[in-house]
């Protein structure tokens, strides 16, 4: 792991508290480690979705849920929502760049969840 | 981004659905990504600490949800708790190997988020 300068302390602003708890940084965290967000985040990193492609994909997620979710991370810059001009209308949802700089940082994540959730999981049984 | 075989989509099982509703990947990806979970590897990533410490440095954190996510984090394995044969008695924080592996991947995650929230934040104002 490289960490480059300023360095981690400084940028987590460790002297005072790991992310100090009014700052923007405890919010956008919230908002993209959210237990929705993160999974749309992965699901939108591959391919362009619609409304109940999203619902398909991200299992258990609610419609209440899935809109409030898609708003939210809509707001932070991160999904783009683009209402297409056919008939019936459809509604294309797409990570924007800097949804795609999260994403490329969220992946890895989530692949080694995938690769070690099951041992992790079964030691507690 | 290098993503190595098996593929994204495989890893995520975006077939049917991103990290399907049961599997254990979901529910250490809670885990890990819960609130004051990613707050506490974190912090955790840089040193061992005390409890008291650890109450500090997560600026907001309750003693009650201080006590259930390090359980949690023990329980996965991400953690280690070590009484001190001292007097008075000292209980130590730090994180294990398979903790510092996670870590590595959450923190520049962290990073990217500390560097862009303000630009987030204020767009959104």
């Amino acid at each position: 792991m490289t960490v480059s300068s300023p360095s981690l302390s400084e940028l987590l602003r460790l002297d005072d508290g790991v992310l100090p708890a009014a700052c923007p940084s405890r919010i956008v965290l919230d908002h993209v480690t959210s237990r929705w967000g993160v999974l749309l985040l992965g699901v939108l990193s591959e391919e362009t979705l619609r409304w109940g492609e999203l619902r398909r994909r991200v299992q258990g997620i609610s419609e209440k849920m899935l809109a409030q979710t898609l708003r939210v991370l809509e707001a932070d810059g991160f999904v783009r929502r683009e209402a297409q001009p056919t008939i019936p209308p459809r509604v294309d949802y797409s990570l924007t760049d800097r949804g795609r700089e999260i994403a490329v940082l969220l992946i890895p994540l989530m692949q080694w969840i995938v690769q070690h959730a099951e041992e992790i999981v079964v030691a507690e049984d």
